[in-house]
C-alpha cells in the first residue's frame, strides 16, 4: 500500500498513512476535529480546508466541491476535507477556524436555578466503623462482622442483602486487618463499594454529567458539604462523526465497533476532564463514588454503549426508559473502581434524561398552574403541564437555530453575530468577543427575522418584499446583506437568503406547533401559560420580545419567560445529591408524564403549517 | 542463564528451562502432577522420582533425600523431585505411579440420598414471549415492553426492579428485532440473564459442583426435567501445590498472583470437564445458566478468588459466611456468558458449604431425634442435632485416614489394601482392583487397628504386645508386617509401625472427641444418637463394626449407620434445583446451627485424651 504524509496546521501534527483516504477520515482517526454537519457526505460544505502545500498528487475536485468552493477559493487551495484524497507524496493542510470543531464560548453550567431544594441525601454514604477484632469467642466472618455494625447503625436492615463487588470481597480479609478494623465503608444504597483506612467520612465526591450532543458539562460535587467545587466542559468528540445525531446513529449502526468507538470517545473525553478537575481541586479520583448522567436518549444510549439505532427509526423506541445504574468500570468511567454511574430516566426516544433533569430542576410538577419547558435544539423538547399531568413532545426543529443549514449560520462562538437591530438600511449588530463578524448564531438569527419583518424587508411568510433597500439583492436567490464584505472577518458579505429564512421559519414552526398542540390537548390557550422556562445556553442570549414576536415563544408577559440556562446539569446535580430527587424523577416520569408522538398526531400537520408565518 | 532439558516419563513431555531448578518446580509449571504432601519441603518423601538417564549434572542428594531414599534406591536413580536440581545437560525423569497425583478409583457421586425432596423450582427460569411490535401507538421502550410481559406472567412484580447485565442491555434492541419479538428470556431470580430466539424453554441446564481439596465432582442437571444427565470428576490440580489445605493456604498467601494461580487452576480444571461433558451430552455451554458450588471454606474462598489466609489462623475466620452469587464470568467459569455461580453458605472456617450441603441432603434439621453427620477428612466435620439445634464442629483429625503420614499409607487407588482380616499370624486382605498390594488406604487401616487389637497384637493404647507373632518385628520402631515383600508390588514389605498406630489413634481420638463433646453439650449419650450419617467416599468401604469397635463411630446399632457417599454434591444439586432448598440452607445455618470451636472449649483437651485408647 502506498504511503503518503499529511501535515495538519495549525496543530502541527504529522501523519503517515496510506494513499487514497480523505483528509477528513485521517483527521478523525487522529482526533483532529473538522466540522462535518452532514457526516462526511459532501453535502454541507462546512469542512473546508486549505491545501497550503502539495508535494505529490491529490484527487481532482468533485461536483460537491464545486458547489461549495468558488473558483477563487479553489485557486487558493480550498477543498472539502471529506472529498479530497491524497494520492501520493505529502500535503500540508490548514484547517481554518470556521471548519474547526469548537465549543461555544459561553459560560458553562450557569443557571438561575438552585440545586438545593431536595437537600443532601446522596445514594453514596460513608460510615466510619471500629470493629471488634475476631477472637475464639467471636468468630463471625469478616463480612458478617461488618454487616452487623451497619445493622447497628441502621444503615441496612437485618433482613436486607448486603451486596459486595467480588473484587472487594476478594481483598476484604486483607483490608480489614491492614486497617486494624478501624475503617470507613462507602455504601451505594445497599451495596458496599469501598473500604478505606481510618476515618475518611469527610472525603466523598460525585459527578454530575450532562452529555450534550455538542458539549459535555461536568460538575464535581462535594457530597459531604453539597457544594459544587468545580465545573468544566468539553466538546463532544463525536462531533467528528457528524454534527447531528442521526448521522452519529447511522455511523454507530454500521458496526458494533463503530458504536464502541463513539462510546469510548465520549468516555475518554469525560475521563480527561475528570483527571484535570480532580488534579486542580487536589482530590483523588478514587474519592468519586458516583456519577449521575443526563443527556438526550441517543447520547444516553451511546454513553452506556447501548445500540441507539432504533431511536432514529419510527416509532423511535429507546432500549430502556427507567433509571439505570451500572458499575463505572463497565462503562469505562474513571472514578472509584467500584463507583457507580446512574442515569436519570428517559421519557421517549427524543425526550431524554436531560428533559427529566429539567423537570426536576424546575419542579413544574409541583404547581397547580401550567408551565412550559422548552429546550431548543435539533430536536426541541417541549414539556407542558402541572401537578396533575405533564405532556411531553419532541418537535423536529432541525439545526437552523444552531447555525447549521443556514448559509451564514454558525455556532455561538467568537466572531458570531449574536444580536441585530435594523433601521431601514442601517444594521447594528454585536458579535461574541467583539470580533470582526464571521457569521450569525441563533440569537442573531431570531433578531434578524424579527427586525426584517418589522422593517418590512420580508413579509409574514418570509418573502422578500423590500424595494429600494440597498442591502437587499434580488438574485437567483434573494438575500439581505447583514454585513458588507469590508467589515467581515472573511472579506466576504455576510448575507441571509430567502432559502435561509425558509429554513428558519420551518424550524420556528416546528417548535411553535409543539407547544401549540400540547396546549390544545390540555385545553388551554398559550397565553394562559404561567411560566415559560427556556433551557439551554441558547436561551441565555436571545431577545425575548423578538422571540415572542416571531412566534417562537408563546405570547405571554415577558416576565413569565425564564431563561434557565444549563438547567439539565442542575437537575443532574440534584439527583446526585438526593435519592429523593431520583425517586421523584422516576415517579413523575412514570405517573405524570404522558408522551405525545407528534408525527402520529392527526392535528400536528395542520398546526405546523399554521405555525409557519411570522405573525401567526 | 544456562539452559537444561528435562524429559518427563511416562508422559513423554520435553521441557527446556534454565538450570538449578527443582524437578518439582518444573513439573508444576507445566502441569505435571507429582505428589507433594508437604508442599515441596522435603519432609514427606512422597515425591520420589527416578532419574533414568542423566547426560549432564544434577545436584547431590540432600539430607532429606537420604532420610527417605535407601542406598539401593539411590543407586537405581531414585531422588526426591522437590530436592534434586538439574545443573546442566539433560535428564530423563520417570514418575512412578506412587508419586503421581491421582484420583481415587471410586465411583463418583454415588449416594443413597435422593435430590428430589424439594421438587423442581430452580433460580433459573425461562419464559417464551411473543411481544407486540412497537408502533406509533405503542412506543414503549424495548426493555419496558419485555418487563410488562413478565409482569403479566407474574414473573416479576409491578414494583420490583428488573436487573439486566449491561452487555445484554447493550444488544437488546438488535436481539429483539432479529428474533422478531418472538423470544425466550432466561431469568435468574429477578435478573434477566439471557434472550434467545424463539422458544428455547426446553433447553435449560445447571451444574452442581463439589470442590473437594483432592477431587472435584461435577454434575450436569437438566433444569427442565430435573434429571442429572451427566456426572464427571477431575482431580483438584491444586494438589500440585500441596496435599493438605494449610500448605495451599500458605502458597496462596505469599502473593495475590499465587492465589490467582490456584483459583485459575481449579476453574480451568472445571472448565475442561464442562467442555467434555457438554460435548458428550450434545448440549451448548450457553444453555448452562447457573452453577451451584459447595466445598470446604478454603476451597470456597480459592474458587471465588477470596483471600483464604485467615481461615488457617486462629480464630479461623472466613471472609464471608452467607450464600453468595456472582456472575460466572467474574469467576471465570465457562457457562452462559451471563450465567451465575452460587455458593451455599458456610458455617465456619473449617465447616464449609459442603457441610451445609450435607445438612440439606440429610435434612437432619427436620427430625426431633438427634442425628450425627461425620465427614471424615484432614478436618472432620461433625454436625449433631435435630429440628431444634444443630451443633457444628471441626475436629483436627489430620490426614492419617487418607493414608498420609502413615509409612505404608496410600490413597484409595488401585493396589491399595482396602480391607484386612487377621487370624493370628495369618493376614487376609483385599486390594482395590485386585492388584498386587502397594500400600494400605483408610478403610484398610481401620480394619488393621481393629484386627490387631482383637488379635492382641497391640494393646488398647496401641502398644505392641504380641509375642511369638512372626509378623511382628521389634526393631528400633516396632512393626507389623501386613504383606511380605514376596507378595507386594514393590518387592518390599508392607508394614505398619508403632508410630503409624500412634498417628491413627490420634486421628481417631480427634474425631471421637468431636462427637463426644457435642453429645455432652446436647446432654445426650452417644448411644442415643438415632442416625449416624458418614459422608464422603471414605465411608463407602469401611467396615462398620470395626469402625465402631475402635471407637471412631459412636456405639450405636450398626443399622443406624448410613454411608451417604458423595452427599455434598447431592445437597448442591438440591440447591441447584430448588430455591426453597437454598432458603432452607440459609435459614438452618442462620437460625439452627451453632458452631463450637473445639480449640476454645475448656473440656476438649480432656475428652481428646480420653478418646485415644482403642477401647474407650
Amino acid at each position: 500500500m502506498k504511503k503518503i504524509v499529511i501535515f495538519f496546521e495549525p496543530m502541527g501534527r504529522r501523519v503517515e498513512t496510506h494513499a487514497n483516504r480523505t483528509i477528513l477520515e485521517v483527521a478523525r482517526e487522529i482526533g483532529i476535529g473538522i466540522r462535518s454537519d452532514c457526516g462526511g457526505l459532501g453535502l454541507c460544505g462546512k469542512c473546508k480546508i486549505i491545501l497550503t502545500k502539495v508535494c505529490g498528487e491529490v484527487s481532482k475536485p468533485t461536483d460537491n466541491e464545486y458547489r461549495f468552493i468558488t473558483p477563487e477559493e479553489l485557486s487558493l487551495g480550498y477543498r472539502l476535507a471529506c472529498q479530497v484524497r491524497v494520492l501520493s507524496g505529502s500535503v500540508n493542510v490548514f484547517i481554518p477556524r470556521e471548519s474547526r470543531v469548537e465549543v461555544g464560548r459561553r459560560v458553562v453550567g450557569v443557571s438561575v436555578l438552585s440545586d438545593e431544594y431536595f437537600g443532601l441525601r446522596p445514594a453514596v454514604r460513608k460510615f466510619h466503623l471500629k470493629l471488634p477484632e475476631p477472637s475464639l469467642q467471636d468468630f463471625r466472618p469478616d463480612l458478617e462482622r461488618l454487616r452487623d455494625a451497619l445493622i447497628t447503625l441502621h444503615v441496612i436492615d437485618k433482613e436486607s442483602e448486603l451486596q459486595v463487588p467480588l473484587d472487594l470481597l476478594r481483598m476484604l480479609p486483607e483490608l480489614v486487618r491492614e486497617f486494624r478494623w478501624n475503617l470507613t465503608v462507602t455504601m451505594w444504597h445497599n451495596k458496599l463499594i469501598s473500604i478505606e483506612k481510618g476515618d475518611t467520612t469527610r472525603r466523598m465526591f460525585g459527578l454530575a454529567i450532562d452529555v450534550g450532543s455538542s458539549k459535555i458539562l461536568i460538575h464535581l460535587v462535594d457530597l459531604v458539604t453539597g457544594k459544587t467545587i468545580a465545573t468544566d466542559f468539553v466538546e463532544n468528540p463525536q462531533l467528528m462523526y457528524g454534527e447531528d445525531i442521526v448521522t452519529r446513529i447511522t455511523y454507530a449502526s454500521r458496526s458494533p465497533e463503530n458504536l464502541r468507538k463513539l462510546q469510548r470517545l465520549v468516555i475518554e473525553a469525560i475521563n480527561n476532564v475528570i483527571a484535570k478537575m480532580t488534579s486542580r481541586a487536589g482530590i483523588d479520583v478514587r474519592d468519586i463514588y458516583e456519577a449521575v448522567v443526563v443527556g438526550n436518549s441517543v447520547m444516553h444510549h451511546i454513553f452506556f454503549g447501548i445500540v441507539p439505532k432504533y431511536i432514529a427509526r419510527s416509532p423511535y423506541v429507546p432500549a430502556v426508559r427507567r433509571m439505570i445504574s451500572y458499575p463505572a468500570k463497565e462503562v469505562g468511567l474513571n472514578i472509584n473502581e467500584n463507583g457507580i454511574v446512574t442515569s436519570l430516566p428517559l421519557i421517549a426516544g427524543f425526550v431524554g434524561a436531560d428533559a427529566v433533569a429539567n423537570l426536576i430542576a424546575t419542579r413544574i410538577y409541583e404547581s397547580d398552574e401550567i408551565s412550559l419547558i422548552l429546550d431548543i435544539g435539533t430536536n426541541t423538547e417541549v414539556l407542558l403541564g402541572n401537578s396533575e399531568i405533564i405532556l411531553a413532545a419532541s418537535a423536529p426543529s432541525g439545526p437552523a437555530f444552531e447555525g447549521a443549514q443556514i448559509s451564514c449560520g454558525m455556532k455561538a462562538v467568537a466572531g458570531a453575530i449574536e444580536s441585530v437591530q435594523i433601521d431601514g438600511s442601517k444594521v447594528m449588530y454585536r458579535t461574541i468577543g467583539d470580533l470582526r463578524p464571521r457569521g450569525i448564531c441563533g440569537s442573531g438569527l431570531i433578531d434578524l427575522l424579527a427586525e426584517m419583518y418589522r422593517n418590512k424587508i420580508i413579509d409574514e411568510r418570509g418573502k422578500f418584499v423590500a424595494v429600494n433597500n440597498p442591502r437587499v439583492i434580488y438574485d437567483e436567490v434573494p438575500r439581505f446583506i447583514v454585513v458588507w464584505k469590508e467589515e467581515s472577518a472573511s472579506g466576504k458579505n455576510i448575507a441571509i437568503t430567502a432559502r435561509d429564512i425558509d429554513e428558519l421559519l420551518l424550524a420556528k414552526a416546528a417548535i411553535r406547533s409543539g407547544w401549540t398542540l400540547l396546549c390544545k390537548k390540555l385545553g388551554i390557550d398559550p397565553s394562559d401559560i404561567s411560566k415559560v422556562y427556556v433551557a439551554g445556553s441558547f436561551g441565555m442570549h436571545i431577545n425575548v420580545d423578538n422571540a415572542i414576536s416571531i412566534g417562537l415563544l408563546p405570547p405571554v408577559d415577558r416576565a413569565k419567560v425564564i431563561f434557565i440556562g444549563e438547567s439539565a446539569i442542575i437537575g443532574a446535580r440534584m439527583a446526585l445529591k438526593s435519592t429523593e430527587a431520583r425517586r421523584k424523577a422516576e415517579d413523575v416520569v412514570r405517573n405524570k408524564v404522558k408522551y405525545v408522538e407528534l408525527s402520529a398526531d392527526p392535528e400536528f400537520r395542520r398546526i405546523y403549517i399554521q405555525s409557519i408565518p411570522l405573525n401567526p
